[in-house]
């Protein structure tokens, strides 16, 4: 790969509608550092197995955390193939036809493979991934303990490959169907986040943390 | 399975904090009833596929749908395995603890297999998807012609073995946290959807459809 762009390879190639298809790292890991959640697929024996988890990303890196009891992070350690998918939905685009009717997305598929981590470089990815679900938080809470480390697993994705795919705009219809009586249009959609919600077991009258706070009020 | 209730088995087993797992129907079907994006997984020669792709439900069936073109309908109408996943997110569970943190979630872990629809049951299955997605669009639109019913694939998913995972609740802390200064609770989140577009190309001036009034309305 270049340092700004993954190489077309027959695995990232975007081969349906290949206009929506996108390989510079400028845009695919924008749509990463926009989400928290992402998808992640792997095989044993033919079988696919597929999770949602939280991710974090620095530079060429991704890092995703579990128990160290997980199947997923334990099946994942020996570095065999693995696919992640960030989705993020903005909106239901409503043609005139039912075919051509679609969404508004903006999606990343990463191809790669994980190595566990150990030491500093473990606790550096768990304040990847914590900084990229609520920026900020990591500093306001207790860090993780030595027993509460053993506990978790931490897996680096290297990036062997990638892909974005992108949809915008309008309906597109066929020229004839423009006559139809149908209203058409866009139906945005975005995760927004609601009125924080105290924990009933606080025991301190503290105000919202600045982590939450510029969350709800930066996305909402 | 049951009428009810799926099977337990090593496949769908929630072995992590299985207390957050459920294998009953109504909760499971229930999950995949409020969203319309999964994400499918399946391989081929040991090398992981994953996508974003619109569902629908009907009964114990799912429907997925796409270009007769599309590598992942031609991969799994072979009846291979595959693996779908419909994930909401709640919200962030913000303990006092990094190790504590979580996220309030629903998702639902499917296992089974594809066969491709044709005739009646093709039209019908895509009439699904397109409830799911927006319910009443479908009478609102131009239905799909044959040429363009031969270039869409349908696919039904027969559920060889399903269960769902669920968080809900305030964070769960070690005892000796809660003495912390710490703002503690949860940030709900939840997909919402914005003021319809209307598509700048449209030739007569219609009110917005009920299809894109209701799910605006209900929703936001």
């Amino acid at each position: 790969m270049s340092d700004n762009e993954f190489e077309k390879s027959p695995l990232n190639t975007v081969k349906r509608l290949p206009k929506r298809g996108y390989y510079d790292k400028e845009t695919i890991f924008g749509i990463l550092d926009e989400h928290f959640i992402c998808h992640l697929g792997w095989e044993v024996d033919g079988q696919p197995f597929l999770i949602p988890t939280a991710y974090g990303r620095k530079g060429d890196t991704l890092y995703v955390h579990g128990s160290s009891k997980s199947r997923m992070l334990s099946a994942l350690t020996d570095g065999r193939p693995l696919c992640m998918v960030v989705t993020i939905v903005d909106g239901l685009v409503l043609a005139r036809s039912a075919f051509h009717h679609s969404m508004n997305y903006r999606s990343a598929i990463i191809y790669g493979h994980a190595h566990e981590l150990e030491g500093e470089e473990k606790m550096e990815a768990l304040r990847i991934v914590s900084e990229q679900i609520l920026a900020g938080r990591w500093d306001e809470v207790r860090l993780p303990s030595e027993i509460e480390l053993k506990a978790t697993t931490v897996l680096a994705i290297d990036i062997d490959s990638a892909s974005a795919k992108i949809r915008t705009g309008p309906p597109s219809d066929d020229d004839a169907d423009y006559d139809l009586p149908v209203w058409a249009g866009v139906l945005p959609a975005h995760l927004a986040f609601d009125q924080p919600i105290v924990d009933p077991a606080m025991k301190h009258n503290l105000p919202i943390s600045l982590s939450v706070k510029s969350r709800f009020k930066s996305e909402d």
